[in-house]
């Protein structure tokens, strides 16, 4: 897969996306429209953004518009949030091949690895084309129903199949490239992307994995077999995952998108033709945030901390 | 990486090599090397094979030799014993190329897949070219010593760096690509294949690795960081361990090699260039292997069982 | 707490409870009925038991009561059924002090410890007093809602704080006898008693707990920080979960009762003042079910299999 | 068991422990132990610390002497040091009931709960009989060798039977009160008090156990099986390690204590007749040290932080 090059070394069309279902990101997003302006790049300020902020009106000399015009337009996409803002620009902007930068809010995210105070000085490293990027494989998942019409979605993270709201152990077969794998009793199954792997895959003693590692993990949630252990299978793979039982079960994409499953339903997954990238600021590395995040240790154990 | 398809479909030469370290094998060996010269192949004997047998004279109708003429001659190797018999042939054979076929003496290994009850009976296959061959990546390492000559040497599981015999912590930086990714502490470090993610590391709670996957595991022994968690790499990476801290360290190559470490000594590991070929009977599957060892039921749910 | 050791040794009234929320128990059932009143014993069938069976009137010629009656007048309390149909009988008759005995319909639970082919042939030493008593401590809860009355109940498994169907993460402050733990953010928290330690806590990655042991463990749902580990207390112990945020919660009590959960209810758990008395077969071993259970070998190395 | 009460409350001889094996805690100590002798305490140095220090000479004012008259004289023992220096004054000091107090030289620690920077201030609180005693059990292990004369030791936190330089797996036969539990082969077995289950164990998986629960935590190292969890026991309970197969084995005490084993011997082990009593400053807690050693959050949701 090829991002446009060119646009990610000088992009003339910003657009900016602000905190996934919050209000609390206007000031930052103001000043960082304002800054960009001042450098001569066009700003787009995504809709659903700019429709929640208190005042819309302070918006008012950047052109509001929604994913598909940014998606057509906006050389590069820059998330004011954390990680979940840019799942949601991820799945979105996916298919239009726009890069996201990321500035956390709070604390430092795995993908938003732009701290707020740090935002406008980096700028000019990214409209100087000095930005990392890195590409992000993703997941596809085809939900066949037994009873309406099929759903699919695509997921950064992960697609997560849990029981639902009664609360009891699901039951399902899982087949790789057309073989059987194992029938698991469980509190669901997550598949997830490298990305996904420090995420909600982690808290369920799944491994990590580098993002350029091209895998995809499997990690049951709660299995009933003690045996039943995290399973990584390279990104070629067709996942099938069938419901043989379960009271209420649902599907997650990235933990932000539900569709109810029931029993019979089955769910397809293989790695997407879309994937993502992520431009990193100069001196970004995978490991260095690790640390940062997991509270490594930061220094080599014989050199100098002073 | 090319195995020769001519020898592996019509094999004429076939090495039988006996289990590892041990006495208890002679007669399978006689059976499978008097049926395997009755249709036509002929049959080499390990050199160390032969030396453990009780009445070394009923080997005289075969050439014994070891595993330089194995390596040069044989179209095929037959490993009789178990997993660790495979390990120990697959370092010895790896820079020839020969394929392994493996016939376990006990309870089916994951390597060892053929039952001693069906040996004889799936020769024919074996000689018909009707086995499938899967290729398994190895691990190479080189021993960076502070105080002596550098060592080096490859293992198809993998390579475990870990404290000696005074029983104490080891600590170590470990980079992936010349990228610092952390200093830990703890009784060790595995560095497994997906063949290896099996064996060692799945005690270690590391996760399952499907052969297809390219890539390598890393997983940590008792860390003393509780968020020092299993991590997976590409294959393609290199990766570096220098031992900062020890009174006594050790690094083994599938379990079956060991060198000492001090403090200071450094390990350099990555893909080696070598490869081993595992021919599987017909019928064979890797996750209705994984079925059978690791206990999970064999039927998917909603088939009969009858 | 002391159960009534006379009735345990010559009981004169056994109820029978059939496996819950299920039709398939009746014959087993009428066989056990008729063999224990030619033995001379007054049987007691549940009524909602009864009122399952495809025949009731098959059951005319013993006395159907609730389990109030059950409590009141049976010596002893046979569960035709799998662990869940004990957990239900456990907390129906816990404050009545009915001793209870597990028949087991498929395969071997952890309390369901007579197979269905022995049941009658055990019957004989459970008249005759033969069965070993084993006391199982119980767990309280008092949901104090925010917003209504409120509620409580007990368990002899776990009580399960979870978040609901929509599946985000909760938060919640963790209190032991007025001492603050922790904030944790987790998919939820199973307190558990010894008896639950082999059902959902340990596919949660908790330990076992020999019953024997007077303690609880709080083992955490996938909790966000990684250094959120079971932890094991006193079973004097209070222990408080206070909400502090979710979309949704839910606690359930051995999963088969469940309440509502919001932000700022509270949850107070501590061991009941009821226990359970769970009736064993001659020759029962705690261990020995345990082995059967996990596939851990049945013989010890070094003995005669033979 | 009884600490001396009194003893406690108004304490007039304390005895001073420097750093296990290390030098470097001399200016702490005689900074201590000038404060103490100017408060009318009579001050004991032990031997081994005081042949380490670099000046002996400035020891002159103080009494030196070994762990016997410690025993016999002190009625309080300060560590200075972190957890190892705690876990060899305890096993030293335990049969003569001289309460411990920990004064860390670096990071906090377990048991070391003062810092440094602290120690002078809080000793006013300790003189006034203002700190809190903790009782701590410990472990009681004899070694019957099929070849030599038997041993035995005790331990603060741990016995670990561990393979030692082979480095391959064991096997041994486990049993509890006399009732056989399973044949486990692992890298070893980890049997814990409460105190060392934040320590080894912690590593290896092993559930965090409060100091108030009688009870002793049984965690496999690397378990071959992987339905061997961690077990917990009534600290009341026999349990016997008998060794079934080992190329080269060991059991150690607290890390520090070190014994061959090898195939056919037996360690048997159970709670010690000693107990080690902790003083702990005002304001000490449990849950607070636990917080700030596994970096949980230090203050509850929805608490003002400032």
């Amino acid at each position: 897969m090829v991002f446009p090059a060119h646009a990610i070394r000088h992009p003339r069309t910003i657009a900016l996306i602000g905190k996934y279902q919050s209000r609390k990101i206007g000031d930052a997003l103001i000043a960082l429209a304002a800054y960009l302006q001042d450098r001569g790049v066009s700003v787009f300020i995504e809709r659903e953004t700019a429709e929640r902020m208190a005042r819309p009106d302070e918006l008012s000399r950047w052109m509001v518009c929604g994913f598909v015009d940014i998606g057509a337009h906006a050389d590069i996409a820059i998330v004011l949030g954390g990680d979940g803002t840019m799942l949601n620009a991820a799945r979105k902007l996916a298919r239009y091949k726009v890069p996201l930068v990321g500035v956390n809010q709070g604390r430092l995210g795995f993908m938003t690895d732009i701290s707020r105070k740090d935002m406008l000085s980096v700028m000019d490293d990214l409209l100087d084309g000095n930005f990392q990027p890195e590409t992000r494989m993703m997941l596809d998942a085809e939900v066949i129903y037994t009873k309406r019409e099929n759903a699919s979605n695509i997921a950064l993270n992960d697609i997560v199949i849990d029981k639902g709201a009664i609360g009891r152990m699901i039951e399902y077969n899982l087949s790789i490239d057309g073989e059987f794998v194992s029938t698991q009793r469980a509190d669901g199954l997550i598949i997830s992307t490298p990305t996904g792997s420090t995420a909600y895959a982690l808290s369920a003693n799944g491994p990590i994995l580098h993002p350029a590692l091209t895998g995809i993990a499997l990690v049951p949630l709660c299995p009933h077999a003690l045996t039943n252990r995290p399973v990584l299978i390279d990104d070629r793979s067709e996942i099938e995952v069938v419901v043989t039982h379960a009271d209420d079960a649902r599907v997650y994409f990235d933990g932000q998108v539900t569709l109810d499953l029931r029993c019979g339903d089955a769910i397809r997954i293989h790695r997407s033709e879309h994937s993502i990238c992520l431009l990193h600021p100069p001196g970004y590395q995978y490991f260095s945030m690790l640390r940062q995040k997991l509270h490594w240790g930061e220094h080599p154990a014989g050199e100098s901390e002073g």
